[in-house]
């Protein structure tokens, strides 16, 4: 359903249950620039209407959840500050096609492929965080995410045919793959 | 209350009146840049909760309003497409200061100006359009505009002193007014 090629390893679990404070941080800030990638989309694609009220409906939803998740640093006493980002999202907008329609369609598969790996992630955290409260948080947030997968994938298809925007899913799931299993960032969501 | 230096020249309502499907698209536009401020401003300024708080609020009115004027758009049978912008808000924007924390102040105050500018037409709009429809819309609208000119001035103070603050608002207001009394712009919102 989510499209993605590899299932994220044991070891991201482990480093992120041992970096909790800091993979909150960044998954607040992960919230903030979803937003502003749906709100670009919606910026480049205005004419398209129904991608424009998609689009609202996903900066409302990240908006919620950074501040769900700020809420939450809050609570744990763990001051909300500026960390330098993995390289996962820079990596995957790379290779984003220069041209429309292909940069359209990239653009989008491209967040649907993030939001695809957060949802895959945070029902990690959900099933197997020792946190209950977290562990809770995330299931909370699973379903959005894999509906804003759903979302991204079928806007493609109004900038390229069916199976073109499916082998470009591949092929970008597969780099999206190649990415994580190569990086070597600090603990982060997407590391 | 609005903080304005100029009252809008009746030259502006008649122009406006004789162009009222570009100026109802360019008011489009103008909701989905307003939100894009909003979101940007939070980008800046993310360890701000309470402004984060209050631009995520902004950030979702915008965005219905630009919704609001897409849907009235269809039922007028108007296309919406882009329109050159007028040239209000770069030269608005051009006045904000390079280094913090007054850039943080000047943006503020600047999207505060433009909100109140945006609050006194559509209270010309809803006083003295023939258009009852639409006269009845920008009333509609008006309320909101106020409370978000209101809520950028107190969020400038978080950035500078009160007296400054004050100070600086009066300045920007003086070039605002000018800005718009030497605009030679097509028909738009803000011309």
């Amino acid at each position: 359903m989510l499209n993605l090629r590899s299932s994220t390893a044991d070891r991201w679990l482990a480093q992120a249950e041992a970096n909790l404070d800091l993979v909150l941080i960044d998954h607040a800030h992960c919230e903030k620039k979803a937003a502003g990638t749906a709100l670009n989309l919606m910026f480049s694609y205005v004419e398209d209407q129904p991608l424009c009220r998609a689009m609202t409906e996903i900066v409302n939803e990240e908006l919620d959840h950074f501040h769900q998740v700020r809420d939450l640093l809050d609570r744990r006493g763990i001051r909300f500050r500026r960390v330098p980002p993995s390289t996962y999202g820079r990596r995957l907008n790379d290779l984003v096609r220069k041209f429309e329609p292909g940069r359209a369609v990239d653009r989008l598969l491209v967040a649907a492929l993030i939001e695809a790996r957060s949802c895959e992630r945070f029902g990690l955290l959900r099933d197997r965080l020792q946190d209950r409260e977290l562990a809770d948080f995330y299931g909370s947030l699973f379903e959005s995410e894999a509906r804003h997968h759903s979302t991204y994938v079928q806007l493609a298809k109004h900038y390229g045919e069916e199976r073109e925007v499916k082998q470009r899913l591949e092929e970008l799931a597969a780099a999206e793959a190649e990415i994580l299993a190569t990086s070597t960032d600090p603990p982060r969501m997407h590391s």
